[in-house]
């Protein structure tokens, strides 16, 4: 910021602090201060305009008061809203004064925890046709089975809008909840239609945390999830299932006090990482002790390249204190916002309280498509092709990095299913740099600190294999390995040759 | 309850309240004391059992703690979750009793204010065949123009299912914002796309609400946003906009300092009323004074029978203070699932970031065939033969009621567009005493009480004229006619006799 342009006079009213507020908010009025730009210490910026830090502080807390500014401790004090008040309209009538109407200062606390764009940013990147994209987890689009959905969907829509097109239950629609009690072995009763599965994480959050509860998440784990769950006022408590320490998982539960773990156990996202069976039943034996519940996010199970995997925590429980999340995004389209949830009835019942008054019901017709789909068989042979298409997917991407990216330069571990690859930068380079870079040359991926619940995480990427067809993946990964860079072996140097802290 | 069962023992342990807190839980488990059951005052099971005051409310407080009973102020203690115990699948492996989880103990304080089902009653009863329902607010499903939307879905899905069902943004396919803007005078920026206008009502309470807020709303008003206020914790105050008294808003304005004010200008729900151009001038005059943001939830504007309505305070305004939810749901098909938003860019882009942990985006096939709707034409055509249809239905039932209920009994008036009429019973008959005696003959509509934020409308009740076919109008009514009973032409006496408080 420029504080040369400051202009506060002793002599003149309003009062010193308002006269600096208020330039400082018609300097962000006018884009002169941007969003997201730090702004001086009160301290330097008493010291500057020969002003006293209280005047500075009432004047930094009047714009902070307008949603203009936040302070961040330890961090800085940073224009937060210059797009909020340079966009409100002009409105002259009513007695109504030129003046922006000020919405953040509006905003729920709640939707204050809700700033970080990074799973916008993510979705974003998937539509962009110019980017080789290995950031959003989708699978193989080029094996959706079509022809079968647009004869299914025409069949459905000839029988008239009624059926296809009235307002679903809130559990969603029967035919459905058959098909899927069918497909995954449990009763109808106990299957939640859902708007995709982070509407479930969503529910669940909604059903089950209040501001202030603890929960215990994978670290790394999905981001959707922990912005989620932190938006829900809950203190975040990371646990590494890879490492899978049961006794740092009781310490957890003594000392936290957790209302639920939130896990996923097979193929996880950022991880690729499965639990063995023998995890699954000493995790169930120990949380059962303590009556935590468990949230089983569970969107890549179908997705095994060989083998399937162990059964779910929710099959091994017996659905008893487990809730599975499961979805189609991965297994037929993201697009398609079609995902269940299977509990004991009674939290189903309550969810679906919640599903009401959140969008009352999934579509209706997407359910009655993705039903038939299911109960002809069509979705079974589907399955068997796209894990055929993502294991070479797969091993297109291991090809690549090993041609392309120097060795020694970055670490990752073939998977046995699922989308992702889970890289960690070997020699300092940090992943939102390389990511930068990246992003000059045409290719997309996920820095891997947006996957922890603290600061973690910098030299760490996730490249999802599975969206891109293989020639794709070919030229995506030659043009990222020459931006993986050989440093002098430490951490300690960043580009600047500034320390790193 | 019957008390003669349960068996207390000083000489035994555990300690006395608890063998009385562990005979009910088991009364609870075995089914024996259902949900919704009032059990004794903690004062009268302390007599009739010999025990002190002190162990009944210990009791009592062990049963609360564990979600299976719940005391309300003034109305009593009640059995709350035998479902939720009963349907717990018994589990005897890794060491873990017999017990059913109790998840009901697990429930956040939003949650639990989520357990009216009322409109989820509303949307079962929609898709039974056998009720002739005016209940849920559709319009006529039959006028949906079903071969432009399979021609045109069956075209999008033939490009592949990349384009047709790829994740979209979280503010919506860039196609369907276009075709909007275009369709409304606005710029694309100005929008958001929801699955559903429910949604638009819960994101806004999540975005600006934290639990303590006022907030004024329609008395009577739309049930799903006096419901999802209530969750996220605001206090409800009621102002009937049809009165129109601008003193008496100001002054609750002045009174709760409220955050936001909700409201149905236009052919409202439940009434009908439609706000002259004069009221709408005078409140934005008064509410801007006080900077009091305007939720314009606006369904029903498209649905005239032969003049448009004024226009909407978000027109008005300029869009300055005004967030504008727009639907789908009763222009077309509620099944699809869609509706828009209009408001400052600022806010749209903070309602979008919560879109995002809500459901990431809606579905992305619906909003490009229903761009192309817009775009080529056949949506406008759709509703000029839609409008006729409604106005066709609404003087049926206009018809009907004057056949089929005795003169005097029911007091209603003619409304100039939307879905409802919104009727009084004159003899003191109870709505929901004649909503069980409908059901029996096969008839559905909503009992008025669920309108209203307090304790009312005792004798209101809404019937949705445009979802059914006339021929259906008028059986439903001939049904509904001989059950609406000419009484003493008094409030003071029921079925009973006994007075009515």
């Amino acid at each position: 910021m420029d504080t040369k342009r400051l202009r506060l006079d002793r002599s003149r009213s309003p009062v010193l602090y308002r006269q600096l507020s208020e330039q400082l908010a018609s300097a962000i009025g006018r884009g002169e201060l941007q969003a997201g730009e730090r702004l001086p210490s009160e301290r330097d910026l008493a010291e500057v305009l020969g002003i006293s830090r209280t005047t500075a502080v009432n004047a930094y807390r009047e714009l902070e008061s307008q949603g203009l500014i936040r302070g961040y401790v330890g961090r800085g004090t940073f224009v937060c809203a210059a797009s909020m008040v340079a966009n409100g309209e002009s409105h002259d009538g009513n007695g109504v004064s030129g003046a922006p109407f000020a919405w953040r200062g509006k905003l729920a606390h709640g939707a204050q925890r809700t700033l970080d764009p990074t799973l916008r940013t993510i979705v974003r990147a998937a539509s962009d046709p110019s980017v080789i994209s290995f950031a959003p987890g989708v699978s193989a689009l080029e094996c959706f089975p079509t022809d079968a959905f647009r004869e299914i969907s025409d069949r459905i829509l000839s029988r008239g809008a009624r059926v296809a097109l009235g307002l679903a239950p809130s559990e969603g629609q029967p035919v459905l909840r058959r098909a899927l009690a069918h497909y995954t072995g449990v009763r109808p009763e106990h299957i939640l239609i859902m708007s995709g599965s982070q509407q479930g994480v969503d529910l669940v959050a909604r059903c089950l945390i209040d501001p202030g509860d603890a929960i215990i998440l994978d670290r790394p784990g999905y981001l959707g999830a922990i912005q989620t769950f932190r938006a829900a006022g809950a203190s975040l408590v990371g646990w590494d299932a890879e490492r899978g320490d049961l006794e740092e998982l009781e310490d957890l539960i003594l000392r936290y006090r957790p209302k639920l773990l939130y896990t996923t156990t097979t193929f996880q996202n950022p991880t690729g990482h499965t639990w063995p069976l023998s995890l699954r039943e000493d995790v169930l034996g120990l949380v059962s002790r303590y009556r935590l519940p468990i949230i089983e996010d569970d969107p890549y199970r179908a997705l095994w390249f060989r083998t399937a995997p162990p059964p779910s925590l929710y099959e091994l429980d017996g659905g008893r204190s487990v809730i599975h999340i499961e979805t189609f995004s991965k297994t037929l389209a993201g697009g398609l916002r079609l995902a269940w949830l299977t509990a004991n009835e009674a939290i189903i019942d309550q969810l679906a309280l919640v599903k009401l008054r959140d969008d009352i019901s999934t579509a209706s017709l997407t359910q009655l498509v993705v039903a038939e789909l299911l109960s002809s068989g069509t979705f079974t042979a589907h399955l068997a092709s796209l894990r055929a298409e993502h294991a070479r997917r797969h091993q297109a991407m291991l090809s690549a990095l090993d041609r392309h990216v120097p060795p020694g330069l970055l670490r990752y571990r073939p998977v046995a299913g699922g989308l992702y690859l889970w890289c960690q930068l070997q020699s300092g380079q940090r992943a939102s740099e390389l990511m930068l870079a990246a992003a000059r040359a045409g290719v997309a991926f996920v820095a891997g600190e947006h996957f922890y619940p603290d600061p973690a995480g910098m030299h760490d990427l996730r490249l999802c294999f599975t969206g891109v067809v293989p020639a794709r993946i070919e030229e995506g990964v030659r043009r990222l390995g020459p931006l993986i860079e050989r440093r002098s072996g430490s951490l300690e140097q960043n580009d600047s040759g500034q320390p790193i802290v």
